[in-house]
Parts: structure tokens; C-alpha cells; sequence
């Protein structure tokens, strides 16, 4: 469908436990808005679960994951704002993360290759001591989307802070990283070790789950596991809740059998 | 107030049950984005009980009442994904819609004279069993949004799978089909059967309530029926909620008395 | 950041208590999108409590004191929809507010000096009695960001209807005004009436708190209060939720100790 060559507006993807009650995603938006008028502006998330730096970690590399090169992803999950944690720029196949480094990079980095880390220096002025990502993040997305030159603010750092959870290499080493809003469970299972595994079933809880292609291939209320939409082993009971009535959790064991 | 005659850029509306926790939403719009850098993107809602299509297609025709002609609607409430149910396009009034044909046409197709359906047959290859919204539907809504020719990848249909509900032709029909965000209850009767009326009242769940123009024609608490702003007849209660307070749920029957 | 000096498209905020589970919020910017195609459109929230109109305020405050001149803000809480309530127009600061005379524009009206407001009397003819945001005040939005006269319809007014709440003058007035998505409670107490005291703790609900510069200033799970980033005073739990953990509410007294 090609519209035209020119290159299209610039694009900023938006990752918060911000909820929606209060104006905070509005302050950064504004911020981006004021800076890039013709920005084109994409919540991921802002029901991260308060300081749920893993949640939004696994939510962040879906993003990644779809959206074209050229995007910014700005991604505030922050405890730590004001203490002396760092903030990182991450440049991963064309897409640039803007986030503070505490783990949020994590599912991103380790399930993208060739990712590079920079720690972001620049601070203005008059930043607040409590909102980072109003008042330093969002400009500084602003001034990568833009094209703007941004290296002279960043070094290049070493590996970013990484929670301990990875991309299973083995199939002892399953277990549950997210629960989505289906209530369906993604493991650390990526499709390469499933589809070089011979299994059939897995078990979870106790629950002895048949793997499937997908939810119509099992009766209404079965429980299933299927490679999900991210490229990982999901858990799911078809149109119900695997969180619910399997009683899954995040770091719960998943057997091959 | 006309600012400029030329062709404005192309407008998707999305309403899903996918919920505002992950990046489902994000990841649709990735794909529209990709493939109509200059897209407006409207979220209808995101928030359809999981699975609820009855809930998806009252909410879905109050988007298609009020957007303007060329606007194209997105609709995910799927869980039949992955197995042998169709997809649809539907036209009516110059707009179009893209969701699964499921039920979730139906409050559409029920109140707007003129709809014809498609089956859409197209499915690209790399697409995932598990999410259509992003792999098949989010790219033919853009398709269609952009102005390219989507009709031969789309066969005539009769009647699309309708759910049982459907405006009220007599007053002994008439029923709550919905609960919205304050506690109002929608019923299925259209503005034009209360007009032939001699009501003054109605009756549901036992309480009687009376037909009034607009909430400040009752005292606050106080139960009133009126014709809500989709044209149909509502049960509230003044700055209360008549679905908590009136003990209102989706299938009541409604008396006209 | 200059990427060009032509004026920027037209920016209009919402701000409502519509919830994201019906079409109502897509409603009205259907109507802004028809009347003015390239408006941008940002959510500011749409989560205000049900006819909160306290809430509202304190939230559509924060985004005037964020968003560019230009700007116009529409908010909707409207309890009174189809009252005899007056609609508002409200220039403040070289941007627009546009929404119902019930107080909603308190907070804003308090916290920024030189605000005017104007009774909107323009009512098109096939407005609903019941969705004024939608029929009435988004048209009226649409036609100011979009640069239309509309000083026409308007008639100067005194002051409009306010809540009984206002900046702290003195230490003796500090209370709790809004509860936000964290827990963290945001008082009363402007930055300067803090920087002019030498208070070095408050007290609320019987907890002493002292007062520090950010949350990285107690350890994890102390409370503090500190200048927020709407240079209030706000009360908060580092890396969890004051609102729960010390039972604050709105309308708790403040005591500086």
C-alpha cells in the first residue's frame, strides 16, 4: 500500500505504570508534543503494575518486538527516580529505547541481539527531583525522534542492570515470566526449544497441559499450552483465565513431559 | 468551519476486549502505522469484558453511529481465534467494518438499514494462529483505510452470524442489552417506539420509574428512564448508578406500564 | 529542537469521567476529528470517580500547567447535564478550557492568575439532553483549536461556580485534596509556602513524616513528604502507597510539626 516515499512522521511508543486516573501520561505527551508537533504518539501501557519493573519489561519487548525502525520507545517504570540509579538510551535494530536502568531493559535485551547501551547524561535545568520522565526522558525522546544529533549526551556502558530472568536455554530451566490481561501465562520458552523438544504435554502445578497450535483445539474451558504471539510458550485455558482456575503465578516451574 | 477541502488523512477506529495492561493494542497499531504512516487512530474501547461480543457490538454500533463516512472500524473480540470462524467486512452508511464474524456485527447490522457483508478470504502467510487482530485484520483495515481495492480478496455474504438480541418492535420485547461505565442501563427500545407510546412509566425489577426528558428532571437517587443519547430508552438514577442501586442486569425485562 | 516555524495543527486535551468501557470518549473525538481533521488529540484521563468533579479539577490543573498556549482542554464531569448548569469557557495563560460551571475549573482557577471565564451560549439544534461533551461542548472545542471567532457566543462572566478548596495561605489550611494512581497524596501546600517555613516534618492521621527532596531520601517503605512535581506538597510511601499505608483521605488535615 504505498502511499508515499517520504519519510513519515516521527513515531514514540509510550510504556508506564502511570495508570490512567491522574495526567501524568498527558505532562509527558505534552512534553513530546511541545518538542515534535507531527509526532505520532502509541500507548503500549500505563497499567504496569506499580513499580512492576519485570511487567513492564516483558511488555516493552513486545513493542519492540512489532513496531517499525525509527521508533522510540520512552519506558518509565521508576522507583528509583531521584536516587542516583542511571538512565540508559538502548539503540536495538533501528528502534531506540529511552528508560531508567533498572531492569526495565531486561526481556528486551535478551531476546533482541546486537542491542547497545548508553547511559543518558544530559539533564536540564529545571527538571523536578520526582518526574524523570516528564522532564528529562521525554525531551530527550523527543530529541532522538526528531533526528536530532544525541550521542554527545550518552556513553556507551557495559551491560544494563538485568533482572534475574532469561530466555530458557533448556527445558529445566521453564517458568512463568507474565500474566497477561486473558489471564493467559507466557513462560521463557521461546518456539526454537519447543519445536526441537519432542513433548506433547507440559505440567504446571499439577496441571498436566497438552500443547496445541491454537485455543479452538481444545474444548471451551481446557486448559492448553500453544506458542503465543510473542514467539513464547503460553499457557491458556481457551476463552478463560489459565491464571485463574490453573492458580498460575509468575515463577511457577513449567515441566516438559 | 472549513479549513482546507482537500482529502483528510485516513481514520481507524479499534474496539477489543484486550485490555490496557499489555502491548495488544500497541502491536495493532504498529501494523496500521507500518502500513499508513499518516493514519488517525481512534480508541473506541479496550475495555470489553473478555470474550463479552454482546458487550463489544452495542459499544461497536455507538462508534459507527457518530464517525463520519470513510472511517473504518477495527473490531477484535475473537475467542474464536485460530479456528474455522470467518472474518467480515462490513459496509454501511460509506463507513466499514473488519472483525470476526462472530456476533459482534450484530447491534450494527440490527439498527443500520443497508449494511452488506463480505468474508474476507485473505490471510497472509506469516500470520500467527492465535492473533488475527494483528495479523490479518489490522493489515486490511489499513488496506481499506488507504483506498486500495480490497473487494476481490472479499465474497458477498448473506446474513453474518447475528446474536439474539434486536431493537424491540413492541413494547412486550423490550429488554436491558447493556450496563455501561455509570451504571445506565441500555435497553433495546428505540427512540421511535416511545414516541408512539402513551408510557409514562416503566417497570424493571419491580421498581417503577418514571419517563423524563434529562437526569435533572428527577431528584438526586431518584430512578428515571429516558432516551439516551444513542436513541434508545436508558435506566439511570440521578448521579447514581442504576445498575448497582436498581440491582439492573443484561437480559431484565422491561414493562411498559 | 526547531524542525519548522509553521504553526502546529490544532491540540485539544480530554478530560473526563466517561471510563474506557463504552464508546462515549471516541464519541466526542468524532466530533472534534469531523470538524477538524488534523486536530491532535491527547487523553488526559478519562478514570475521574463518576461525577468527581474535585478530581477532575485537580487533574485538568495539572494539565494546563503542562500544555502549550494553544491549547484547548476539554473536560467533562457533568452530573448536571440537562440542568439549568451554565457551560464555561475559560481563558487562561493562552490556552482554552471549555466544560461545565460546576467547579471543575477550581483548581485551575486557583492555582493561575489572569484566568477569564465566559458563559457559553451556543447550543446547536440537534443537541442531546443528555451529552453535552459530546453535542456540545466538543464542537465548541473543535471551533476554538481551530481558530474560529468565538468570543461571539460567549458572554463575560464573574466568577464561575468553585469548590471549597484553595492553596494553603498559611500552615494552619494544609489538607489532603487528591489521592493519585500510587497512593501518594497530594495536599493543599504550594511549593512557596514550604521554601517559606522551616518546617522539617508534617504530621497526618497522627504519622509524623519529614520532609525531604525525593522519595530516595527514606528508605523502602517510609513515608515522606516532599514537592511534587505540580509544586504541591505530596505525602507518599517510598516504592509503595501512603494513601493505604498511613489511611490518608481526601480532606485530612496537615500539621506542620
Amino acid at each position: 500500500m504505498p502511499r508515499r516515499s517520504r519519510k513519515p512522521p516521527p513515531l514514540v511508543t509510550l510504556t508506564t505504570d502511570f495508570g490512567w486516573e491522574d495526567a501524568y501520561v498527558a505532562e509527558m505527551k505534552a512534553v513530546l508534543l511541545r518538542d515534535l508537533p507531527d509526532v505520532r504518539l502509541v500507548d503500549v501501557s500505563h497499567s504496569i503494575p506499580p513499580q512492576d519493573v519485570l511487567a513492564g519489561s516483558v511488555t516493552l519487548e513486545r513493542a519492540v518486538r512489532v513496531f517499525a525502525p525509527g521508533t522510540v520507545h520512552l519506558a518509565v517504570v521508576d522507583p528509583g527516580v531521584g536516587s542516583e540509579r542511571r538512565l540508559l538510551v538502548v539503540a536495538i535494530s533501528g528502534q531506540t529505547v529511552v528508560c531508567p536502568d533498572n531492569g526495565l531493559i531486561t526481556w528486551t535485551w535478551r531476546r533482541h541481539r546486537g542491542a547497545r547501551a548508553f547511559e543518558l547524561s544530559w539533564r536540564p535545568r529545571d527538571a523536578s527531583d520526582t518526574f524523570h520522565g516528564r522532564d528529562v526522558m521525554a525531551p530527550f525522546a523527543a530529541r532522538i525522534a526528531g533526528g536530532a544529533r544525541w550521542q554527545k549526551y550518552c556513553g556507551a556502558i557495559g551491560d544494563p542492570q538485568l533482572l534475574d530472568v532469561a530466555p530458557a536455554d533448556s527445558v529445566g530451566e521453564a517458568e512463568v515470566i507474565h500474566v497477561d490481561h486473558f489471564g493467559n501465562a507466557t513462560t521463557n520458552v521461546p518456539v526454537e526449544l519447543i519445536k526441537g523438544s519432542r513433548c506433547s504435554r507440559i505440567e504446571v502445578r499439577g496441571h498436566p497441559v497438552p500443547l496445541r497450535r491454537t485455543y479452538a483445539d481444545v474444548s471451551i474451558g481446557e486448559p492448553l499450552a500453544l506458542i503465543g504471539s510473542s514467539e513464547l510458550l503460553e499457557i491458556a485455558v481457551r476463552n478463560g483465565s489459565a491464571a485463574r482456575e490453573l492458580g498460575l503465578r509468575i515463577g511457577d516451574r513449567v515441566r516438559f513431559v
